[in-house]
């Protein structure tokens, strides 16, 4: 057990996660429509976190990683927390405002369409978070629940039902698939004005073009953005790393970094030398699975670091016997980068938030409501 | 005029373009069937290029430069000269043998319908030249030409034709078009099976998402592509630096370079050091359509150069009054890289038989001839 905390975050095996600092946190102005375009600047944007900390060079860094316990951390500390919890909570409760205003003027609230397949644990309780949330904000759930050995026609039927239904704006499908079914075939079905995962390769292309919009951000990447433009990190002109490279994060957050004119470079598995790259970059994010990926020396100082991952890593201490972290030794960067994103806490929440943003925007544009 | 070829490499006031060193580059060996997707690894290798010249630092590099004049940088040349001209004959030629099969098999020949819009001369010359092209290779032409006031509606009516046509397999919209016309609803009218240019936002989604392909590449990152590996330039896990981010050329060669395993970072028009960022690249694609942009002291000792720009120059002791040059200033980058394309010459070439090709592997496809 003690290897396996070791191993998560090795220079400091005896801290733990620091309390997220929310007394830190300048409240969040009032709340404003979020992103309506991938390009857009934000339009709310909180006091700007400073983006460098007291200047110390990477041999006193690495010096201060080495010897860190949580005492010491908890001194050194200087990154902002980019609280994504709390920026979750203000976009959920504009959009359940901006909804009941779509009901009283058209009598139209947006439909949202869950087909689960299987019954993957996870997938159960993310699918009931969703429904959750939907509810909250004023969103009418639709979900269908199929056993693991359905066929791959009767999912596309279902999809087909919902493509055709006036009442639904958004349709999603969990994933991931039972493996006997093509999930290219299935969420190539799904209609593209419905998309609201945004994963359709149509989608993904107007997202890569200059002068061109998607229909809809994919989730969790446009989560990420609205968390820099809320902080108020500059993007235009940085230098910007994004760690991983899937098609569900890494990839769309590079083309949405691209747009909003940063300099931005891919690091991925067959990449060389991951630190001296992210350590060259202003904005890191890292989406990539891989518990404390990046250690305190990979980052520049005063970065801004948004953490997608959630790992979980063996911890006898806890209830559970284990507590998630990121892709990010949260240790280690919060006393280097200008602002960070904890996990839990960060990125996480704020992706369901954009699942309703998504499912509100396309019931906006059907009934074209502004 | 002075000041103009002062400042296309001003550096070298007094050089010229050096002579392309053919002699100094191995024959390509017999030709064989080109790329298929945008992943595969070269079906063909030329005796790979030595990607690291005779060490030198970067001070005595720039000492080069500026004291450079003809002669001095005649013997200092050491990059391999990356012959466009050469693989794209060969390709054409290789394209030319797989359609008298096809021919002799099935009894089908490729046909590529080309619409040109107005009366430009560019247009019309780079038109002509690949109707040569494609009747060299066996390749059927059909061409509508239009005037300048022709309708949006009336262009739309032409690809209808196109599309339902079973003997057209590629088509082909010459840009630009006239600006009463929407370029976007126009080349989304092309069918994706036929979009030889692969332009269309789902053909771009395709090649960004892994675990996808596109359609079609376009042609001038496919030739970029190919003449990397045809001439045994690793990618793989490599450094690579394009600069800019145009839809047709930029974007999509990124997009190539990171499926292929590389690094890749974008540097544009908003990037701060772009210089800093392309000396770290061991492959630099320019293709931003500025003259001579990328200075020797640009580039990574042994680095490869694809240099997509076609740039006229005033040049008073050329017939015509000017002179082609690229994006890189050659004189300089020939003296640092390990290989690079000359202008013209090096791309260019290539960009017509990667549409042959293109062409050519939509009529296998529509025919399931393999």
């Amino acid at each position: 057990m003690a290897s396996s905390i070791l191993s998560d975050c090795s220079s400091c095996a005896t801290s733990r996660l620091l309390p997220l600092r929310r007394a830190l946190l300048p409240p969040l102005p009032r709340f404003r429509p979020i992103l309506a375009s991938a390009s857009r600047r934000p339009l709310l944007v909180a006091a700007p976190l400073p983006l460098l900390p007291p200047a110390r060079g990477m041999a006193s860094l690495s010096a201060a990683a080495s010897s860190a316990d949580s005492a010491t951390i908890s001194a050194d500390a200087c990154a902002k927390v980019i609280d994504g919890k709390l920026a979750a909570k203000q976009i959920r409760e504009e959009i359940a405002i901006e909804i009941a205003k779509m009901k009283d003027a058209i009598g139209v609230v947006p439909g949202l369409a869950v087909i689960l397949v299987g019954s993957r644990k996870d997938s159960q309780t993310y699918v009931r978070n969703k429904k959750k949330a939907c509810e909250a904000a004023g969103i009418k759930s639709y979900e269908v629940n199929l056993p693991e050995d359905t066929s791959e026609d009767e999912v596309l039927k279902h999809i087909a039902t919902f493509n055709g239904d006036p009442s639904v704006h958004g349709i999603l499908v969990q994933l991931p698939l039972p493996h006997h079914m093509n999930d290219e075939n299935i969420l190539n079905a799904v209609s593209i004005e419905k998309d609201v995962d945004g994963f359709h390769p149509l989608n993904i292309g107007r997202l890569a073009m200059q002068g061109r919009d998607p229909f809809f951000v994919p989730c969790t990447p446009k989560g990420c953005m609205e968390l820099l433009h809320r902080y108020g990190v500059e993007i235009k002109g940085k230098r910007a790393v994004v760690i991983g490279r899937s098609n569900i994060v890494g990839m769309p957050a590079a083309l949405l970094l691209q747009k909003a004119n940063a300099t931005v470079s891919i690091v991925h598995s067959k990449t060389k030398n991951p630190e001296e790259i992210t350590r060259q970059a202003d904005i890191v994010i890292a989406a990539v699975g891989v518990a404390n990926l990046v250690r305190g020396s990979w980052i520049k100082p005063g970065a801004a670091i948004i953490d997608v991952g959630i790992n979980p890593v063996d911890d006898p201490e806890s209830p559970r016997g284990y507590r998630l972290v990121g892709d990010v030794c949260y240790e280690e960067a919060s006393k280097v980068a200008g602002a960070i994103t904890p996990v839990p806490g960060g990125v996480g929440p704020m992706t369901i938030a954009m699942l309703l943003s998504n499912t509100l925007e396309s019931a906006k544009r059907i009934h074209n409501f502004k």
